[in-house]
């Protein structure tokens, strides 16, 4: 991708530096395309004298040097590179920052909560279709809640109540009493209860570890085809049953939990019990998993430095328009087959033959989009490729199900009868005929727009005794795609249990 | 990809009208990008008369004007159109032509049998590694044969022995009769056999739909892991069980045989009798088959221009190079990779730790130039990515076992046991030492260029009281790069049964 600019992202955090390339031209695409994690530990023996010991110290300054020189190798001269927690607090961190800078030549910039709050905030509400409730961020030593009004955030909060720090307190040791647990809750409750009292509840998603690692016990634990945590719901209920059976195992069974990170299983308990007791704080019955977090909350200022705050108009739009531009030089055929395909989806609502369902009709446009992907990889088979690429480029703002549902729709627009167990324990009572007639539709317009020029404008739905009719509003010779879409009309023709009929 | 360059290349044969689009930077990369396909059947009703009829006559002018509003809304001026056989012979080939190319404005060229063995010859000695032997081309009307010299085109030839002719003369009806088949043998021999009696064996490569459809049967009779007939051996002996189970159905079951396509059902045996025999002849034990084909011998004289005989000078290097290329701005990273593997690969050969293998070290090289393509998709998991692509992404001169050897290598250089049993029907002994020592030498030469300023600049290899050590040569400060090589030697070390150390 020649006109892709580079920006890097340095989050100095108090476990681990981290260093993320954003690839990206404004207005088309964005995408996340290198990253070094290093295990700095930096945190390590600080204890109550506030200060950085000797050996983080010089992994800190090394580590820095590293990132610095694969910044100028790979020619990146847009680098932010900010400092959390550990270093805010640090009593010698001026000394640290001079010779990080000295070594490495980064320019670091130490972060507030509130502004480290802020950035969570950017990368929820761009991820997510939130408008109005909460946000969490369970991390290790802390954790953060936002409240959002109207995608704004209206006001945040931070209390030392991470699971590394809760698990230490109230659940050391192998076992987990009922008890401790119970200890925990209240001590959560009594720390947060001020801050939650008068605000109504709404809906709630989540960022950081803890939450996507839980997400993603939950989804295996309910046996869903897996991808990934993003976009996955943790209801309270699922979460009560994994607190339950995490506690039933010895804290260094936790982590062989399926979902769940060996290297988080011995603090996880902590982490559930504490994220459980905000939500039930906050009066939300559910918690949306996204992958962001603080760097893109950080990128998302930059990529979006024209709009005030940073957001995306539209989550799930600007989602799909993002994978789409950074497989196509241009997107007019695919937004042409999106248009075909609505008005006849439209025109089926009209005469009753689809129910005119919005969440339907995106995901139609969306697999509109991203059908043709897949011929990045190779020609042959693209549609089995969109797929693939459409399941692991993550698509924030929509839901497992909504996105392998788009992948299908993608997956069957050229051949083949649409197999709804794909959706596996996704299945849902209907699919089978949304699935087809959504195909069905999209197979139609794909033939309807064959030369790519337009030739076939519009076209109108009409019903005559029966059959459906789809009469294309043309400029040039569409013969032949008038011939093909007619070739094509079977797989819509047994959706609808109509005969579809093209005409001239 | 903003530097793509387009090409179209329309085929107009016997049966159907196909336009294939080829992006490309020359010196860099091509790629089969979009296709379009009409069943035109220009020589459907032809019959001594030599005649286009009406219909054919006014499909073929509609085709070649969707094809040129095709070309048009894709903004691709580099169109060649070569009409073959069908309206090589046509009486009317004038007149048809006239009206297509004022329909169309498309400059239309027949070409010649010889120029049809050439651009045959060039799919073939640019998409498989046979330098001495045989070509063959199954059509549906005629065969084609080529023979190679040193990667020249010494000779070609033609008969009247397509799967379709010698199907409807030797084998109608449903049932396929012993004497039938050898009637039919003895026919292609005595035919043949002139051509091939002066020559000496060597390999065979076939192109056309007739030998991929059998290579791909033959791929799953054997339970291989499919993925594609690209590169794969068809022995002889294959062949002839093939050839037996498809007489032992009625010809309209022989497409569902797996591998078959269903079109082509009922003429597979035929060619597949055709195919054997003229292995026969030529001596030849097994052909192994490849995609390419009359339009990418089109397309290669473009893209190879500058060359005479228009022939990539290794295959097997150019497609990892394509490929690599298709994905990455520049290899520089990928590069040295390799460099620093094949340092190690063949200081462990110095040593005895590893056989020191020609192929073994050229998947090696492979696997470092592809390892990070997966990210195209997503940072995340691109180690599982790389492997999709590479194993979608069509590695010619290769065959199926190596190229998902070249996956495996890539998708486990970063992290996990190498699983060898993915190799599935591919697994042979000591492919589990193999796999484990060169993704574990990949997984070390990676962290060594972590910083990707060739900050480790090359790597020696010694031995000491059992113990190996890798040598690096810094020329930047590489600490951090010598510590996360370190904490990535237990895979090597475990594959040597050696402790694998690094030196400062």
């Amino acid at each position: 991708m020649a006109g892709m600019k580079r920006a890097a992202v340095i989050d100095m955090g108090s476990n681990s530096f981290r260093l993320v390339v954003y690839g990206y031209e404004p207005g088309r695409y964005w995408q996340h395309v290198d990253e070094i994690r290093e295990a700095v530990r930096i945190s390590a023996g600080m204890g109550d004298e506030q200060r950085v010991q000797p050996e983080p110290w010089e992994r800190a300054v090394r580590t820095a040097a590293l990132f610095s020189s694969f910044c100028s190798a790979a020619s990146i001269d847009d680098v932010t590179t900010v400092a959390t927690s550990a270093i805010r607090v640090a009593r010698n961190r001026e000394a640290l920052l001079e010779e990080i800078e000295r070594a490495s030549s980064l320019e670091v910039r130490v972060i507030s909560e509130a502004e480290e709050a802020r950035y969570g905030y950017l990368a929820l509400a761009n991820s997510t279709t939130v408008e109005d409730g909460f946000g969490f961020d369970v991390g290790g030593g802390s954790v953060q809640a936002m409240r959002l009004k109207g995608r704004k955030l209206a006001q945040s909060a931070s209390w030392p109540l991470g699971a590394v720090r809760v698990s230490e307190t109230f659940l050391p040791g192998e076992k987990a009493t009922g008890k401790a647990i119970k200890a925990l809750r209240r001590h959560v409750a009594s720390v947060t209860s001020d801050w939650f009292e008068p605000h109504a509840a709404g809906r709630a998603a989540g960022i950081g570890g803890t939450i996507r690692n839980l997400a993603a016990a939950a989804e295996k634990r309910a046996e869903l085809p897996f991808t990934d945590a993003q976009g996955f719901t943790l209801t309270g209920e699922a979460l009560e049953e994994l607190i339950e059976e995490l506690a039933a195992l010895p804290a260094s069974k936790r982590g062989d939990f399926p979902g769940i990170k060996p290297d988080r299983g011995d603090v996880i308990l902590g982490g559930a019990v504490v994220l459980s007791e905000l939500m039930c704080q906050a009066g939300v019955e559910a918690v949306e998993a996204t992958d962001a977090g603080l760097r893109e909350g950080i990128f998302f200022e930059r990529l979006l430095v024209d709009r005030d705050p940073p957001l995306f108009t539209d989550v799930r739009r600007a989602s799909v328009e993002n994978v789409a531009n950074r497989y196509h030089d241009d997107l007019r055929h695919q937004r042409h087959v999106a248009e075909l395909s609505l008005q006849v989806y439209d025109g089926l609502g009209g005469l009753g033959l689809v129910d005119a369902d919005d969440v339907d009709r995106e995901l139609l446009w969306a697999a509109c989009l991203l059908h043709d992907i897949g011929t990045a990889i190779d020609y042959d088979d693209h549609h089995k490729h969109s797929r693939y690429l459409i399941l692991n480029a993550g698509l924030p703002g929509f839901d497992p199900r909504e996105v392998e549902l788009i992948a299908l729709i993608a997956r069957y627009h050229r051949k083949g009868q649409p197999d709804v167990s794909e959706l596996g324990a996704f299945e849902r009572p209907g699919d089978e005929r949304k699935l087809s007639t959504l195909s069905g539709i999209i197979r139609l317009a794909e033939q309807l727009e064959r030369s790519r020029d337009r030739a076939v404008a519009a076209v109108a739905v009409g019903s005559d005794d029966g059959t459906v009719t789809l009469r294309p509003d043309t400029r040039a010779d569409a013969t032949v795609a008038i011939w093909s879409a007619r070739r094509s009309s079977d797989l819509l023709s047994r959706a609808l249990g109509r005969t579809v009929e093209i005409d001239d």
